[in-house]
């Protein structure tokens, strides 16, 4: 089955030389902000297609071993310059052990560049300052790399529907930035004098509130985080709520919706609005986005939109995004 | 094959009911502290067994609906009470989609007890006050199902060795809380001042930062937290750390430990020797404990004597552990 002309390159190239039928078993594998991508994409994978799947940080990966990884694995794992040493090694390993492999990279000639099967470039934004279009980023990638598995492996042809939803997904974010950049204004100053703020989500947006609490709260802002699921919440974490608590809440359109929805309720009802940010994708304009994928994609928005976000609190900690880091880069460990 | 006679008789009556050979894959399914026991569980089946398995949330799993749930799939539950409700949908889910249910519960009478195919009862610690052995609890008996699993399935038979650690674990733990008293002493003033602990842990260890992080801080002592996976910790994390900041370290003795091990390098170059805890199974005698199981063994341990430290915490923080709650139980959500 031919993939469609709208597909990135690199993903058609990968997939067509995949035996798709054959994978019994796809890992997604990475670390830290290109590990967060992996639960949405194993999400999409696990709603489309009986094919198991796991989603592991490389160096727990390589180090655990599990006897599921054969020649009938797929390893895709993603390092945004490619220069992450543990998922290089990673992408090593499941060679060694016979599994194909796909690396997503926004380096081809880089170290995950050449250890894997198959290079899949994409384009990463705030890395050069300048805003790229989200159906170049790594998350519309590994979605088409799903999407297309699925296809190939005798499932629902989902190509075409995805890549329609993907050209429409700038415009949504643009719009979605317009229409929030107004209680982004208004919760920056409250958010910025927070020394705890957790983020919460499930079902394909844990990704994103993971990436924000780990990439962006603690490591650039060093504010202290957890991302923690929506229904989890209820089971341990909903006790450090009180009115004085901060939380980013993202409620997505996927079928885990009303987890979110409950744990919004629960906010509201022992927390205060003026601590509670929720970022509601049923309250954005998603036109031409396909119904069967807003839920898939609504996480781009919300990842988006809070990198916006993130500035704005920068700006009132007086603490710059790109450079303020204390030890990533800046020494060997 | 027959299982040892030192196995639960819940167990062997379950797995003697199973088609072992027929299972394609496995989901451990829990909310909150019995869904810390799930991580660990599928560390051992990925590193004994070809057999896919998924670590679900119990409300995550039934509203994601994954493909890979149909007749051929073995769903393991728990829930202390049994009265978990998502946990008691999940298995009435699960059911419905031909799959076969084990719940792991106190109360076989509960709701999980009769929404599931086959019953295994433990004991708990903590809920009655009555200390309990070791080779009774939870992870005991989930660790004798995943162990009676692969041997049933045609892999390695290592029913026997498990066995006779299980029967020497509680004695360890005996041995460990001795050990590890002058440390929790000296360590719980400090650690009770602390707005912000943070666990870290990798591999079979993992499970048992994630219980402590949000059942007993976040849960009965209202401190902000995260279980951080020991390798994440460096995409991001990191950045928190600095002289004041808390941490409580888990060194396990699986394939992982080197995760851990940079962590602890990591930790105390930047940290305070005052605020960092690291408890460390390599120091500890595990006489019985067969080598093998040493490192899947080593959590429960780690989840044992961490409890009698959050006694400790507690006490300095004039907050009792087993009954504050604002929301738990108390009120209706």
């Amino acid at each position: 089955m031919p993939l469609p002309s709208t597909f990135d390159p690199g993903v058609v190239a990968a997939l067509s030389a995949l035996d798709a039928a054959a994978v019994r078993h796809v890992f997604f594998v990475a670390c830290g902000g290109s590990l967060s991508i992996m639960h949405p994409a194993k999400f999409l994978l696990d709603q489309h297609a009986a094919i198991p799947s796991d989603v592991y940080n490389a160096a727990e990966f390589t180090s655990r071993a599990p006897r599921t990884l054969n020649e009938q694995s797929l390893v895709i794992l993603c390092s945004m310059t490619g220069t992450t040493r543990e998922t290089t090694a990673a992408a090593e390993f499941a060679r060694a052990k016979g599994a194909r492999t796909i690396g997503l990279t926004v380096e081809p000639d880089s170290p995950l560049g050449k250890a894997v099967d198959h290079v899949v470039g994409f384009e990463a934004p705030y890395t050069t300052g300048v805003p790229i279009d989200a159906k170049n980023s790594n998350y519309a990638r590994i979605y088409q790399l799903v999407i297309g598995l699925v296809a190939q492996a005798g499932g629902e042809d989902l190509t075409q529907p995805l890549s329609i939803s993907l050209a429409a997904l700038q415009p949504a974010i643009d719009r979605a930035q317009d229409q929030w950049a107004p209680m982004f204004a208004d919760y920056a100053p409250r958010m910025a004098a927070h020394d705890v703020i957790y983020t919460m989500a499930s079902g394909a947006s844990y990704g994103a509130a993971y990436s924000f609490a780990i990439c962006v709260l603690m490591e650039m802002q060093w504010i202290n985080s957890q991302a923690i699921h929506a229904n989890e919440f209820f089971h341990g974490p909903f006790e450090v709520l009180d009115k004085d608590r901060a939380f980013i809440l993202m409620k997505g359109l996927d079928s885990t919706r009303p987890l979110e929805d409950r744990a919004d309720e629960f906010l509201h009802r022992f927390g205060s609005d003026r601590n509670i940010m929720v970022l509601d994708a049923a309250t954005l304009d998603l036109t031409g986005i396909d119904e069967r994928f807003r839920g898939n994609l609504a996480p781009l928005i919300f990842f988006d939109t809070l990198w916006r976000f993130a500035y704005k609190v920068a700006e009132q900690r007086d603490h710059t995004m790109m450079e303020a880091r204390r030890y990533m880069k800046k020494i060997s460990y």
